[in-house]
């Protein structure tokens, strides 16, 4: 397959488009993921925490013909779900949010192509030492789970890393991509292709509540906040650097910044917080979603924002040649 | 004045190139926005926090054919300095961090163009309201002052901002841009040029210490942290939205996270800090640059930089283009 925009990302997965689907936990289901991969791009179950039973529904709602991938939190997976997804022989494995060199191994000899996700310059690194054949270097304006670097600069510094030290590896940028501007852009920057997480969030494929996508839609770019106080609530232990970007709201306007106190003191509350996340409230729990709310106006279907995304892209980067005439 | 990369601000101020000296407070005297300006860019003399006798020399050091402007800190400016920087005529003069709306009408009297530097698109909305000519959507990857959203969901948050409500208002990005794939991400991005402060505090013309430029050449972009230690030390009242990105070290670690401390007791660490400062010592006080110092790799003349990211970014989307065979 060709399309308007093809890259090594393209040619090496067989994709219409460089767009890969972010293994969102909860939000990035068999339908969605199937849904991406119908529409020329590359589609990630949510895999996330490792419950066996859930990534099992979810390979089936996808479909036995549906060339989709799956995606794990990396300090929170075991070897036997990892060994359970690999016997699928999914169309890629990635691993994010700790160390992927003791998981490695069993991918590779899988045969199944590995992504790592990365949050800074020193996890790239060890991604190469993963033997990664993509890397995805996030931003932290992500949605959901990430660090402290930007995209806008991490992404380049990446390529130069795998330009001199790896120049077979792939890249993707992760982090703030929902629209055909933030497609070209990470091209320029020197990525293969992108991991769309917050623009796929919003589709009608995703597995996420109406009240929380209607939030989305309404919130400018300024609205979210990274923080950990929805981990603490959940009684998640997330490796410290790891916060997650959410809408703002009362519960975190109340908690971040009193971490302690939620820890010590906050078991209403969180109890409050795991109720509101259950009925999929997007005031007594959060809307996990990154900067890239502000240029989110609808709720599509995936294949649609995929189209548009592409579509817009090769226009921005005909736009912008050089020896245009003005 | 045409280049490969014309653009609305290029037309608008008569460059060469689409790029922005950042009036950065110290590093950006007289001679380096001077040499901006003279290769083809936009040099904005750094006025910070409004020193009548330093801005004087700056201007007298750019020489008076140079068609430089000027930068303030908004929440730091004095009616009369910026009255005796208008009385010179400046190219432009640019408001960073803070309410612009009560100095504009003096900059439109004068007959300057105004920028306002944003940080949010809740700012971008109020410099609209200032009659700002040119908007600055400056990332948080940014090195010094800045606030938490990121170059790449701003910069086309606030392009479809200024489409939908003020089109003739034109927009540079900042924050991150350090070479030109930087600066071809910005343009399809949807921004009309960009404001470089890191990769042009990193020059040869710059009032940086040796010592620090030395320190920023040898850091990756992990390295940098965004704080407000250094502004403790030097008991600057910033408000507290803003902090500052400069490069980690044993102040830095010793301090951020623990401000109160700092301020009650750190008398002697800020001393320390501040004779550190005298000296350009990277060691006791701190470097103010951001994470694209993972970018930068040798200091050069200015001149050298501005063409090359040029003639970069103009390579970069002629490399994506669309329409080329592969």
């Amino acid at each position: 397959m060709t399309g308007p925009l093809a890259t090594r990302l393209t040619e090496r997965f067989g994709l219409a488009h460089p767009i890969v689907l972010a293994p969102m936990a909860f939000a990035a289901g068999g339908r969605l993921a199937a849904a991406v991969s119908a529409a020329g791009g590359l589609g990630l179950i949510g895999g996330g925490y490792g419950d066996p039973a859930w990534v099992d529904a979810q390979f089936a709602e996808a479909g036995e013909d549906a060339a989709v991938g799956c995606g794990f939190i990396t300090w929170h997976l075991r070897d036997e779900v990892l060994d359970g997804v690999l016997r699928r022989r999914p169309r890629a494995l990635l691993l994010s949010f700790g160390d992927p060199r003791p998981f490695a191994p069993r991918v590779h000899d899988a045969g199944v192509p590995l992504l790592c996700q990365v949050q800074t310059v020193a996890d790239a690194r060890r991604a190469l030492e993963a033997g990664a054949a993509v890397i995805v270097a996030q931003g932290a304006e992500a949605g959901g789970h990430g660090d402290r670097r930007a995209t806008f600069t991490l992404v380049p510094e990446v390529a130069d890393l795998l330009a001199a030290e790896s120049p077979d590896t792939l890249l993707c940028a992760a982090g703030g991509v929902a629209d055909g501007r933030g497609l070209a852009a990470a091209l320029v920057l020197g990525a293969d292709g992108v991991m769309v997480g917050s623009r796929l969030w919003a589709t009608q494929e995703a597995s996420v509540s109406d009240a929380m996508q209607a939030a989305a839609v309404a919130a400018d770019g300024d609205a979210t906040v990274r923080t950990s106080v929805m981990d603490i609530a959940r009684s998640l232990r997330w490796p410290e650097r790891f916060t997650a970007r959410v809408l703002r709201n009362r519960f975190t306007d109340t908690w971040h910044g009193r971490e302690r106190e939620l820890r010590e003191s906050g078991a209403d509350a969180a109890r409050e917080w795991s109720e509101g996340w259950a009925a999929g409230d997007p005031d007594r729990s959060n809307t996990f979603i990154g900067e890239a709310t502000g240029l989110i106006d609808a709720i599509e279907p995936a294949a649609t924002v995929i189209e548009r995304m592409a579509g817009e892209a090769a226009t921005a980067l005909a736009a912008r040649r050089p020896d245009r005439s003005r």
